[in-house]
């Protein structure tokens, strides 16, 4: 979709220049072309995204394929006086040629845990890490967010509604779309609808309400338009007394007509209260299959609460909270380094921390999700190095990584490797899902975790283990940097 | 800069769906033409945005200034089954034909006043509600949350670094340009660097350390690279054992070949302590001049508190609570029909609302600042009828709108109108400043405040008057609607 995805514009500039001053030291002390291995994961940062929905990826492969300097960009870098003319023509040359493995979008990921794994000549990890963590946080952040929405809505509908308070063109048109995967039905938005081939939904505001002499003649004059999907916003002046009654006598000329009203709109005022008085009132008038749609500052929390008091409310349209994940604004994902080629070997990185939950895990790793095949649901994740084999038919000890007392063996199980090969030495080797598919695929991923880990406060925290031999690397280096001191 | 900013990307379609099928209803029932008065405004939401500062209008413009249907979007709305042909045909055909004033980028804005005033044929006034309010919002938003960043560092620099935990690219790009416009003196985004011309920040991250044996050899490497711009980033293993010690050792060795270190950078720990004993330590080892630079989830508040507790920090980089104004994620920004043609006549347009701050100002409005010429300062702001007329050698009478025995007269005075023209009949009549001018007439806004309002916590709330003659058509549209009943 030309002039719209990230398929057309080139990204490649959009990074810290810090990235540039690395590769440009790593460029001249030989060591850029050296293979290095990054993970990007995120750290628990509240209830909020206990558990996340990984997204972005199609965009990440989008800005990866696309990346290299222009002439323009080259002559911005010569102007800013910090690069030599062979460090420029490097970069004028540049094309990805390294590897990525990730979790496909729609995967069910927790903290700690490497969602995408880097593993590249150590200019061009460095290169890509802004735009990668800019996409996946992100995305992954509303994504995670719309399935808390979705969650709250009880089988309602939720539509998402706010690109005109995301931050920015592309937070509107990729927040619509991770909103999607996130299990949200349509969106307001109609480019995210055309590039994704979505539902966009949409009726009308309260300035066509007062664009028009009176309330009824406005609902007439929108029911001569759409008679077949008449949808009718009632609070522009009073939802009870006016709004109401004006929909309920336009739906009935509609009936004479031979269509069905389709719903009514609630924007303000208190949506428990003003939802079961207008189903009483729709309801009394022959109308009980014309829905009632609410929207006016709603998040998980309020319609977790409306659902509570019984608001009778079929479909939601969620807006500036949910775009914006107001409350957890990002999503805090990392991007670090685990492992780095010396001499033709790769050894193992730890970035040590006085704080040891930023204590990173060293080493080319990958995940393995444990199912129990009695249920079929997850029983734990398992960061585990990549040359690792398990067999099925063994039994599995799994151990927190803190208190290594407890623990706990399994069988009966079966592991899945969450993460897949995307890029192989520069070549795209995964096919992108359509969005649909990935909302499903998310929707069964959440079906594969006990309600539990999955309650909108204080959840149950679910286990993300390491290894033996993982535990092992990390301890023996904790222990060597120690005695080094 | 092609592929970079709104210059080249066609977002005509990246609007509500609703704002189509209203342009329908009015096409079918002939009154798309007709001309409306919209304004765009903001409510007061909490203290961070007691007042803004406006931004994002050289990107409205580049939108505007694209505005076009592309075969593919006909196509794509064609397949909706919601609109005729001769609909369509209508879009494939449109211009923006209106007229926008606004408050140039910069100006001090306050809740419930004009920032943006379109008058244009219904139709197209309708079509551009979403992206504009998009845009404004963003940029509104976070050079309103930089500006708070900046007051809070207290002359000390403020560098962005926020495009890895920015919603989206846009957000990023955007994101960093609106910072500026807040007074942040640079960014670590390459690409709004580049297409802003705007200083690029940045040296090296923890990887940087982790790929050298040893932390000194790291500090080295990197001061041989950039031994004139040498800051370095001191707490991957630890601050004040390794960190300092090993970056003094290399400022040492720099200066006997003839250079002097730029800076350290802390990232975490306790900043106040650690900035504390860092300066210490530099100044002890000769070093005075070297610059000490946090970073690390920082936002006002606490920049605020740590200036409070003595922290030695000179340079502040914020990123994820910046570009993302974690708090207030959102401005809140409003667009709503203010005046609208009636057989030629243009009529006022008032929104009702249960909640009294809810309803709008009608008519065709502008907004003027009124100084006091003692001191310089802003008094207050106006919002007045366009056509009215002040003479500044008549004493002015301003009062409260909602308390209106609260008034005070003010004689030597002068009056500002915020809003200028920027599209007159769809031609563009405005040149944009650049990105420094623009920085610079913010400061100038925000000196022109008392300290009262501008301050973090519970600011003192600076007063937004309506003229007489528009609180008197204000009053009679309520009496009439409510007699209406």
């Amino acid at each position: 979709m030309p002039g719209f995805s990230n398929e057309s514009r080139n990204l490649t500039m959009m990074t810290d220049l810090y990235q540039l001053t690395m590769m440009y030291g790593y460029f001249r002390h030989g060591m850029g072309e050296n293979q290095a291995v990054f993970d990007l994961f995120y750290r628990k940062a509240g209830d909020t995204i206990a558990h996340a929905l990984a997204a972005g990826l199609e965009q990440v492969i989008e800005y990866i394929e696309h990346i290299h300097f222009a002439e323009v960009d080259i002559q911005y870098l010569r102007s800013l006086n910090l690069f030599d003319e062979s460090f420029l023509k490097y970069l004028g040359e540049l094309k990805f040629t390294g590897s990525i493995d990730a979790a496909p979008e729609g995967t069910l990921v927790f903290p700690g845990e490497p969602i995408v794994r880097v593993t590249a000549p150590l200019m061009q990890a460095q290169l890509i890490e802004t735009s990668i963590l800019n996409i996946i946080n992100h995305q992954t952040l509303i994504a995670t967010k719309a399935s808390r929405v979705v969650q709250a809505a009880q089988g309602g509908g939720v539509l998402e509604f706010g690109l005109r308070r995301a931050q920015g063109p592309d937070a509107g048109i990729y927040g619509a779309r991770a909103a999607i995967i996130g299990g949200c039905v349509a969106t307001s938005n109609v480019l995210t609808g055309m590039i994704y081939n979505v539902p966009a939904r949409g009726t009308h505001a309260h300035s066509w309400v007062m664009s028009f002499p009176s309330e009824l003649e406005a609902f007439r004059a929108y029911a001569r338009v759409f008679p077949d999907n008449c949808l009718l916003l009632v609070d522009t002046y009073d939802t009870l007394n006016s709004g109401v009654p004006n929909a309920i006598q336009v739906f009935r000329e509609l009936r004479e007509r031979g269509y069905e009203g389709t719903g009514i709109r609630l924007d303000s005022g208190d949506l428990a209260y003003l939802s079961r008085a207008s189903r009483k009132m729709l309801d009394a008038a022959g109308f009980p299959s014309v829905k009632i749609f609410a929207s006016g500052d709603l998040d998980e929390e309020v319609i977790w609460d409306l659902k509570a008091q019984g608001a009778e409310i079929d479909v939601w349209g969620v807006g500036t909270k949910l775009i914006t994940s107001a409350g957890t604004t990002a999503l805090g994902g990392v991007y670090k380094l685990a492992a780095e080629e010396v001499d033709g070997v790769m050894e193992p990185r730890l970035k040590i921390s006085e704080n040891p939950a930023k204590i990173t895990n060293p080493g080319v790793k990958t995940v393995y999700r444990v199912y129990d095949n009695a249920t079929g649901r997850a029983l734990a994740d398992l960061i585990a190095l990549a040359d690792e084999h398990y067999d099925e038919n063994e039994p599995l000890t799994l151990f927190d990584p803190d208190h290594t007392w407890k623990r706990m063996t399994v069988s009966n199980y079966r592991l899945r490797e969450l993460l897949v090969p995307i890029f192989k030495n520069g070549e795209l080797v995964y096919k992108c899902p359509t969005l649909y598919e990935i909302q499903e695929y998310a929707k069964t991923e959440l079906a594969s975790l006990w309600e539990e880990y999955k309650r909108l406060h204080m959840p149950h925290v679910y286990k993300v283990d390491l290894s033996q031999k993982l535990w092992d690397l990390k301890q023996g280096l904790l222990n060597r940097h120690r005695a080094g001191k």
